[in-house]
């Protein structure tokens, strides 16, 4: 939903419809503030297909299964999808069963579809299917994949232990995440077998590794510590510098100090904050992003400015830290 | 399940049952932690009826209506019942389908239930039914009761703005009280209809009071500011001493000033912590407990001691704070 | 510095310089975040008055001495000030050796000074001296204030309880706003002596009140909870109506029902949920903004807005609210 | 300080005297709570000597340069000396400038003293100095250290990430620990230097390992997430089982899945929850702890009863958990 704030309030984009079950009939600006245009009110996500008139895009923030049928039909049409389910980010159809617990019943949109982390992939084709990243590995590729794309870390036995805000992984009517329950805890969840596991080594071009990821006791934000075996005298200089040069020109990504890669200064924003150091024993690497901006919906609009050529930071850059 | 804990490690106490209709058959340890019991599971609430042997005493953490039917059917059997809930606080069954929207099946035991706030009503007599109030009853009272009873605040005008942890209000299962919605968040509930309104003006003997209830992003602790027109010379050091001296033998109750009435030095034990002060317009007095404890679970076990002459603070001066 | 990033992010504004005596010389991206220009750095409050070259309007986040003395010489030179601090805020100098503990030096300057609480004292003319009102004052006055004009509440007997989030009370360096003293906790603070006091009762124009605020363990959010005698029939239709009948044409005011009043809903914005609700005892009003965004820096945006006949909403209505 | 509250709730303790630089003369129970012998103030830590009368045992939370001298001096009476500081727990003396950076003035007490981690090192003499273990190490070492004894788990290229709330890390007065910077914040710090790291090793007799801290926004509570290179067949199963059996005695271990290690099931407890998985690639061992119980001075307790003979939870079985 902070995809709708965010089209809403884009200066050169307009927000056509929005979909959802639960809300359906409501105003948006009634679950979403009053920054929503007041005359839209939610539509099923099956009357998605029926809206007339001209899109240029559309964003689903659906289940996977909702993201397949919407986003075939929705190319059929020839308008450009951005996805921000797994439903297209794996390239091996093969996988989805294990990962996904679903058949992928569109394996010629798996090759199709552009992996959309700007800073690492580039600008997807007009019109493409983007799939979108996930939020784990968006923090855990933007600290670790320039160092493994140089050689400063071995390819196998990268662990990255993650740690995410509830709105990350929380569904709001399970006791599971009621407040009384999470309130102050922390804990580590779906150990070995978090589907975003796969995305990650897949981006990193790795055979395997280690994923995982904890819960925090906070709303949003994300942070990766990545550990990796150090290569080719990857000493805490070389592996800091490294970073520095790839994020040269980076519009959202800061390369900074480990202590200063913080939670508080990233969250509200589509900024992401990295670091990298190194002993004789260890390349350790982190990230910071707020999942539901740079790891979910700003990239989507990130993603789609690059796409139709507008300046990578429209509707993006007004997102100010929150921190006093 | 707090009540369970506290009478599982009570030094003169045996924890005999427990019932959950939802955790029924389910080991109580693994629900309320490795303290409890190994060989307890819970049993369903209709159960609780069918369990053999002497009991002393039960203490019911029930919705209103199975209140009324257990408390009724232990009462016969002659075992002390002490009720958490809200179905014999009040006297007048007159006012159960207002407040509590049911009519009251049992007015006899209204008139015999001893409302146990031992600070203000001593200890009930063994055997009896008490009427363990309610959370913010339980802070509003103790700060202000000892004023009002001195003639030191006019009985009409008086305003309590409280404010609680989400386990004083929130169901777990609820998306209401799910994290993503309560976190950093505060708000008023219950405007002019909660049902502690009554409770509150029946203990303090006046014939209406505004009673405002506010839900705190915390999971424990519940914190009472009440407003009164001073009468009969009620100064600043006036209030405060009279609070110092009703309490003065209290086991439970310390008086402080007002910016040291913290839930910090409450939260985790069975204390509370009051203050008063006051100007020409208004007397303002302050109360801190654990909802929890003093608040409810505590309460119970302080009230079964007296009733039994054990000592007050049998199973509950073990309780330490849990501030650093 | 919530201002600095609001002016920096402005469409009509251009920021010239900052000032703080602890960060002097530190670049301002280094302290506030990405957003702001990467060329300007803080200079010491003492050089604020030797900056060349043309200036619009000073905001002044000062303390209340420095405010005096910077307001009188960029008065001098016919710049416009909004202080942010209490400095000019009070009509009556004799009020500051009590509530400010310092003797007015420009007691000329209350009189010239403009409340600025546009939705309740409109704009300030071009080159005001504008007192920006006090965060807790922001949410009572907008809650409270249209029922007192309208004759529907008392003008003797208000009670203002209000919560506050640790930024606007805490200084970072102090051990008693370390985040282990705060975490979980809540309290009262300054009873019978906050400086807002008289400031609401100023703008209230009522002869006196009690206002009692609490420390919320959050950073940011405040929340007002005013009680009143009803007056001239006040029932809960008549003061709902008034409040949205007054607030039908504010930009940033929201009239909703009081259980929909909550910090999340405004938090990270410059918009004020107010709502009332009456019974034959009590009219009751509440109010909830962001103290730093409408309590502060985001108010002092409108103000500046309104004075150089700019849209209300300049460089307010791009910042979208935080909740998921 | 929580050591204080604890051997004065010890059924077989006496507190004697608590000492405190910032606190001198102050009574205990103004700072640690009602359940403090009122009679008691803060003496200063070099008045500690000075106390007349039989001492069996002195708890030194002090800085490491404070407790290498009040150890020395103690031993020298033969008084029993149980030290939390980081002063005594590295076998090596050469590794204190480093990791401490300070000269070690008693290498040969380093030699004299007792890890004191019971469910691995067992019960110290009477009358020994005892290295109370670090907080980190304590939940890092009740995960891994019977893995790696069990030779499930390479000697080469662990990594431990661990979390810990606020009470772990922070000093109260330094702007860096204000509630306003860590309220929903996370960061690493201390990277490839934290003193626990050389302790950790040490106990699991390892060359060398990667140990990064990370600080989470709650008060109490400390998490460890270790990854290690399996060996002989590291099934989930068979690691799981090796935690299994390695604790089943154990007074203070419960090995549970890991979803199951939580902060909210320990914190307030002596207790520690762990767990252990594996794949191909990974051992993954979870452990969490209350850092000021198990962690700090609840461990304490446990050396001291394990030492005088008295049952391993004397004094700590009534710390009940607090989660709802």
């Amino acid at each position: 939903m902070v995809a709708a704030r965010l089209i809403a309030a884009h200066p050169h984009g307009e927000l056509i419809f929005a979909t959802s079950d639960k809300w359906r009939n409501e105003p948006l600006e009634v679950r979403l503030g009053p920054t929503m245009p007041a005359s839209l009110r939610f539509i099923a996500n099956a009357e998605a297909l029926t809206v007339d008139g001209p899109l240029d895009a559309v964003l689903l923030a659906t289940p996977v299964e909702v993201s397949f049928a919407l986003a075939a039909a929705f190319r059929e049409r020839g308008v450009a999808v951005i996805d921000l389910s797994g439903a297209f980010r794996l390239k091996d159809a093969a996988a989805y069963p294990r990962w996904y617990r679903v058949e992928h019943p569109y394996p010629q949109l798996l090759a199709e579809a552009h992996y959309g982390l700007p800073e690492l992939t580039g600008p997807a084709p007009r019109g493409a299917l983007v799939a979108n990243p996930g939020c784990y590995p968006t923090a855990s590729l933007l600290a670790l994949a320039p160092l493994v794309r140089a050689g400063l870390v071995e390819r196998e036995g990268i662990v990255i232990d993650a740690k995410s805000g509830v709105t990350g992984a929380g569904r709001r009517g399970e006791e599971a995440y009621a407040f009384v329950e999470l309130d102050a805890d922390l804990r580590a969840y779906r150990a070995l077998e978090h589907q975003h596991t796969p995305e990650i080594a897949q981006a990193l071009a790795v055979p395997s590794l280690t994923f995982q990821p904890h819960l925090l006791p906070i709303s949003r934000g994300l942070y990766a510590t990545a550990y990796g075996r150090p290569k080719h005298g990857a000493t805490a200089a070389v592996v800091a510098e490294c970073l520095r040069a790839f994020y040269a020109r980076a519009a959202f990504v800061d390369v900074v100090p480990v202590e200063e890669v913080r939670l508080r200064e990233v969250v509200g924003t589509n900024r992401a904050r990295v670091a990298a150091t190194a002993d004789k024993d260890v390349v350790i690497a982190v990230g910071a992003i707020d999942n539901l901006v740079k790891g979910a919906a700003g990239q989507a609009v990130q993603n789609l400015n690059l796409m139709f050529g507008l300046p990578e930071a429209a509707g993006l850059d007004a997102l100010l830290p929150q921190f006093p």
